[in-house]
């Protein structure tokens, strides 16, 4: 069940079974030329609603725009700051723990979220063990990446071997292919692609990286992929889940 | 279109021709026993995607969660904190400033965003002058609250009269029944609903407003009003939105 | 009486009888070429100490810079960023609401003031939430602007119809007149006055408003009409005040 | 001349001969049983204003408002963190340094504002470095504390010897005198007084120093010491402040 | 060279021949019964060092405590909150950019440092994309972790297999047996050693791992083995450092 | 003892004896053309751990970089803000009082930090007072500036008079070379030397005094004076800490 679309008394039912929650979190960010700039959240958000149904797990809201800060000398990309995004996820964390939320289950789509993500877990713990809440101390917030899922890798390997790469990879465009059919996009692609690069700040990412990819081939993509990585991941991911949710429970 | 659905190119033609951006911000809050949750996110979003078909503007990914402190009594309510949201929109308007944006029309769902988005407002330009940059000065910001519109307003109180109330409103229930009629609901709404109350602190607020509305009796929402209220809002931002890149251009 | 000529036995005996306080703010800032920089804080200042005579309420000294950013492009104005203006507010009432204060009644003497201080508001119930004092949860702030009241208001309409304006007004001026009778500037002032531009930030302010009014024509004041407005604007903000009080003890 | 009775087309005409300015800060605490709790914002705009006219220099209006935390175990006490005190500096001095300004003389009432006053001067001119305005770099900010002053320290010390004191002193409460001589105080006051305890928290503070005192006796003050403690400290400071802006000068 | 050993002269002689600077950092945080709570500082300063010695790099002094939240619970644990740190690499990194350094490597003890460092970079990365300084776009920070080195891992597996664990390991106490070996500590350790649980916050990681190792057996390590990670790790990492410069000038 | 090289075991025996702890603090910026960048750091940290021994207290690890903004403009230095050093005495202080430490003796070798510090300790004693931890209100900070002891003052006096200066003094030289022979540099010194300037902004201070001395000589520094001051300090220092500890238990 979403969260936007549930009323507060079902919140408040659904709280009496179930402590956990899932947001989807995701990018506004340049994804090559023909990769939407919404990749990253639309991933997301369609996973998250895939293992929300699956699990009866209620699903928040996306949060559509995450770190991406390497990205933002593309036109169309837009950035949290580090520590504005560790402030969204501590308030995110700190209004649902009140009302009685513990087990956090962010589905996220965007590797540049992750180290973020992770510190704001560590910020948002210290500053609940300062509420003098009792449920504050069983708080547990989980990093979920769809694109690292086993299955999705492996199955990435299969069909584009080393034309994946690793930013507008065929394996996220094929899901949004899958998702929004009528906004596949075509574009010439190079076919020589830079890789390797290190990652530094945006004017840096552009120059090393001058149509955005990453070592990719987006072209490979068909939204039947799309349909293959979408399944998995919602498998793999609601294992995860209720994983999740039974270690915290014992 | 929507900007998540767009490619990094095709923002940069955009560009060329309009520096206007509509972002559509909401909330997630409790909207009383019978509205959603996410009430306040829905309908921005759908009338912000209503008004850039209307108007060939691009439409920035939705900002789910808003200033909603005063509902965080009710579960399922989510909200940033003024600082936090203030630095999200300084996030995002720089973000899109550096690419060429200068325009931003804020489509808002929700009256408890006002005051901080106003700030945010400020604040941000304050920023963006210390930048440097030659389009920083050209920027400018624009709230437009939907439910605010003379001809949603004036419907409102034709079809409700006083029982349109100022949260949880049937207005605002009938447009979120019009675009998600599988997700009605029904609950025994007391006759006698509390209103008049100033908002302070969200214990206070459960403790002023039980079930969640102020005043208002949802009951009376349609989906067939809903229709006429997103059709009158689009119609009226539709015609804000070109005034206000008309009047930058001029 | 004021704070600042209070003791604090005296602040203690006054605790054990009412727990409001008046806090008035203005702002630092250009009001057109014979408007006084302090026009805001000094009208907040004398309505707040009338309003505390009137009321036996005790007033805490003012808060003379507020949030002014866009007037900052014109030499004199200071500002503080909202989000500083925030901490400020969040600063005070902490500390007073420790000391027993749970009524805040800020007289406020600035439009652009208002946003920042509901955000503020909102944010301080928060912080004092996370506290764990037993008043914090009766914790009210209230923004009373004398410049909205109903009487002054009407009386402005009949004394100066269009030409009141709305930045450095004649009744504003009128009042630091009154006030400050040796303090009346002249100045030529061109008939054709700026209005109708929405704010923005500070460059583009100034080159909308070439002498810093908006719409107005000070000349109009005198201080005699200051004088009425003063006593207006007292007898409506004590009756707010008082009703204050009354529904929070209800 | 005070900025507040300013216009701005007078401070620019000021700012042509002078980017002086006297900024008077002070606190809001208390000041023993006798004290005023305004005692310390009180003097330093006195003498400020004081200065002020000997000089012809601008006064910016006071800063009522400081770092007064060991205090608030007292009712009355109000404190900016040291935090929010910077940034309070930071947004003064940046607003003014935009106008012109550069010369900014903070005469202080509160020795427990120094150690902020001083790292908020360290932040701000590093802040101002990064703004690229021609004249950040020449911006200066000097901390004059009145009660500092050699002659005020020697008539202290003559009128007062130990009974002087370190807070609610019967220097400052004879300066009050003077200037409020329809304040004037009284209460018993215990011949043993509290001293040489260090400053820490508030709790402890208050612990320490049971009526507010800090080894002072202020029943000694008379208003004729204060008309004294006033004329020396405004000759005093006026020397200072004319030889801080000659050496920027030179 | 150590820049605690130079002089400002000779770091303007060594800017004139590279921009490079090893920047070690740590934590403060248990170690299990016999760990030394210095050992992340300690690990990252010896082999900064030695990095520096073997590549004539500048070695700035360590950063002795990072983000070792989750470890608190333990006495004498110290952290900075990953907000904190992430300001504390701006001003490293800023204050010495502007002084001509570009290439920033920071030799890092400790696992949890890893996440806020990242998303530190991204931050400063930004912060210096506004200051307008030449250089701040040649900013490059790299992250080396010395445990991470392919040379140690292989070491650690051959030599403990299993016991190695991911706390209190046996690699990191026999480095700090090897450079301390005067505080080589005996504790008696249980068979039985927790492993497994991810990491939430303090109270619950005390629980999970009550003598503080994570899945290690700490009494196998030798002064001896503590020599050679220390070899191999500055072997390794004089090599990436080398390389980092190499790529950074082509 | 140091703490780096305690285990937590001993922390918590420690603890049940003395809940003080020494904190070293020292500076990483230029100190004329002789002195060590690390001068500040390098003294600080030997005097804390010579102290340790002499009173049987644990000695936290080094706070190498303090607040040196002013000395930024020549190569080698590093600052915080003082914004950012105040966070991270917070942190360090909030840390270590969950484990039951509250008497922090800060031994610095900088005098730029002294304002910062104390305005740090300010914003930690506020900051814990919200925590409700019952041994909060107990916490005490004290700074101990070694430069400051009257012992140290005296012979630097008498050694070297006025060449003593207030910066790259030879009295903190002779103390690095007493702590590190191998170091000693040498470098034409200019007979006269820049003095009685305020200190401002870095670029400022740069052209104030273009060497980086402040009065000083310090070739006049020998290693054995060093050794005296060495032993003065921690003598003095000792007396201090002890003091300290004894007036907390009574």
């Amino acid at each position: 069940m979403q969260l936007q679309l549930a009323t507060w008394p079902e919140v408040e039912t659904y709280l009496s079974q179930s402590q956990g929650l899932i947001i989807p979190i995701g990018s506004t960010e340049q994804h090559g030329p023909t990769g939407l700039i919404g990749t990253d959240a639309i991933c997301a958000e369609a996973i998250a609603q895939g293992v929300g149904e699956a699990t009866q797990a209620l699903v928040a809201p996306t949060i559509n725009v995450g770190m991406a800060l390497h990205h933002t000398a593309f036109p169309g990309s837009i950035s949290l700051r580090p520590s504005t995004l560790m402030l969204v996820v501590r308030d995110y964390v700190t209004s649902l723990t009140k009302a009685g939320f513990t087990q956090f289950f962010f589905i996220n789509g965007h590797g540049g979220n992750m180290a973020t993500l992770k510190a704001a877990f560590s910020e948002t713990y210290a500053v609940l063990a300062d509420l003098n809440l009792p449920q504050a101390e069983r708080v547990q917030c989980r990093l979920a990446n769809w694109f690292m899922c086993g299955s999705v890798y492996r199955l990435a390997k299969e069909l584009y071997g080393d034309q994946e790469g690793s930013h507008a990879t065929p394996s996220e465009v094929a899901l949004t292919q899958y998702l929004y059919p009528t906004a596949i996009k075509q574009a010439e692609l190079s076919i020589e692609v830079a890789s390797g690069h290190p990652i530094y700040g945006a004017a840096d990412f552009r120059w090393r990286y001058p149509d955005g990819r990453m070592g990719s081939n987006p072209a490979l993509a068909t939204p039947e992929h799309g349909r293959q990585f979408y399944e998995l991941a919602v498998k793999e991911l609601s294992g995860q889940y209720l994983e999740f949710l039974a270690k915290a429970a014992s």
